[in-house]
């Protein structure tokens, strides 16, 4: 099968883990032992978050107050080298010999357009108390959101609406390799209507999204979104709270999934499997092999399958 | 002709720039008109310095107190996403539908006892006066070092043993894609006795001898060391300066030239030559077609052949 595997942020950094090299790196360790037993068998495109990570480059830029921080755009494509490289070495070094493992840069073009630059909602760096927030908002300027009972930077997150170097990753993979790209929902781009050329837009892509489109591009025949849960729940925090296991793309749009969380990545299955057929799978990285099985996350199905394709 | 071009980080911005996101996208998109030119005609790899770049992002992590400084494998794997999307873009912007543009993350092996990590050379950031520097060795207990007239940080610049991921730039290559690769002189990573692993470590590999075993490793016909000035020069300073045109490696042994700068970059051309008996120049980007035709920079060619073979 070939599979794209969308690696959350949240995955690679945990919400209440400080975001030092080494918990990153102890993350990604074992994000690559999963992975890499997947790759033994499997084509495979890796594409991940980079919510903490970019937030953290913000800040690091802003404390440092002889330089002006560089744009978003920018800030992402250096998460992307970053954990690009970091989540390369450690597949490679489980992989030895056997395959391949290349990380390319990928650009997204996005509609200068979108109403999401008036609207900033994806959560970017650390969670805040809300006395802190407010004291943020108004020393830096920037969007603040609630985000469960704490709070954290917003930052416009338009629709993906074109992966560019889609070439390279195809030919990549038709070598066997194994290909890291579209690291942080890619590097968003645009085109104003004054030039023909790209150029770099301020704002950070949902991840989910963007593998979506990238697994219908690419198409593959299997999109994981892999995050902290085991599924997708009904009633999360709640008593009722209860993980839904099989589910067509249109039975999940019955309910409501928070946005900037749960939200997107209900949206991202559901665009793969009514484009497609095939079937996508949101639930944890622990349990990717039963994901992929049909035994584990929320298995999204198309309705004209029929839930026996599920394996 | 396949042609390796290593971009000076300087090129990409000059000492006596500050380091904004602007003036390095000035500096791109100029260096970026004068490399599509020769895209049209040849097949390219392209490879750049991270001197200022790793240095400013190493002074904005010390600068936010909150998380510790990232190691500078991971710094550097923060430029080279930052910076091979800029040049990605703007090739790509001057290529449409021409050549496809690729951008990889390479890791260069490195010895692990290898002295330089005993004697710390390599100048990364900006400039400092010299009340300044000693200000900042003793703050942060970083290596300082002259440079010209000023002082920078300076830190461990291994030899690059092993280009990791060659496969698939020669793939890309393959298929006609112009292919940016090894930026900041690749992501050093070493093996340690007690694992087979690869893991990173903290140094900056020089990007021109990085580049003199890549353009080796991928049977380059040329290769060509774009910094910021004409050609190579003897009593550069003096009133006796005087730029070398044509010249044999064994002839430029006779000379010495300053470590850290000029020097790696003619040891790294002196090296191709000699394993290949292919040309090698040195010279300013903005006489890129005349390096190409041999008539700008400083030409380094094969004794075997004689300068009939430079055209």
């Amino acid at each position: 099968m070939r599979i794209v595997v969308a690696l959350g942020g949240n995955a690679l950094l945990r919400r209440d883990q400080p975001p030092t090299a080494e918990n990153q790196l102890e993350n990604i360790r074992s994000a690559a032992s999963q992975l890499a037993r997947v790759a033994e068998k499997h084509d495979l495109v890796i594409t991940h978050g980079n919510g903490p990570q970019v937030g953290l480059l913000a800040l690091q830029a802003d404390a440092y107050v002889k330089v002006d921080a560089y744009p978003l755009d920018v800030l992402g494509a250096q998460t992307d080298g970053m954990i690009g490289y970091l989540l390369e070495q450690e597949l490679a070094n489980r992989l030895p010999g056997t395959r391949e493992v290349a990380t390319l840069i990928t650009r997204v073009e996005v509609d200068p357009k979108d109403p999401a630059f008036r609207h900033p909602s994806k959560p970017i760096g650390p969670v805040y108390g809300k006395v802190e927030s407010e004291q943020i908002a108004t020393a830096k300027g920037w969007s603040m959101a609630p985000d469960g009972s704490a709070f954290r930077r917003v930052v416009a997150s338009p629709q993906p609406v074109r992966v560019l170097g889609l070439q390279a990753i195809r030919w990549l993979l038709e070598r066997g390799a194994l290909v890291i790209a579209a690291g942080g929902g890619g590097i968003p781009v645009a085109r104003y209507k004054d030039t023909k050329d790209l150029q770099g837009v301020e704002a950070v892509i949902d991840k989910d999204l963007c593998s979506s489109l990238l697994a219908r591009e690419l198409q593959a025949d299997l999109l994981v979104i892999a995050t902290d849960v085991s599924a997708v729940f009904l009633d999360w925090g709640k008593p009722t709270q209860n993980a839904i296991d099989k589910v067509t793309p249109q039975d999940l749009s019955q309910y409501d999934f928070a946005a900037g969380s749960m939200g997107p990545k209900v949206e991202a299955a559901q665009a793969f499997v009514l484009a497609t057929g095939k079937r996508a799978v949101i639930g944890s990285l622990e349990q990717i092999e039963g994901m992929l099985e049909g035994s584990a996350g929320t298995q999204v199905y198309s309705a004209s399958l029929g839930n026996a394709d599920i394996r």
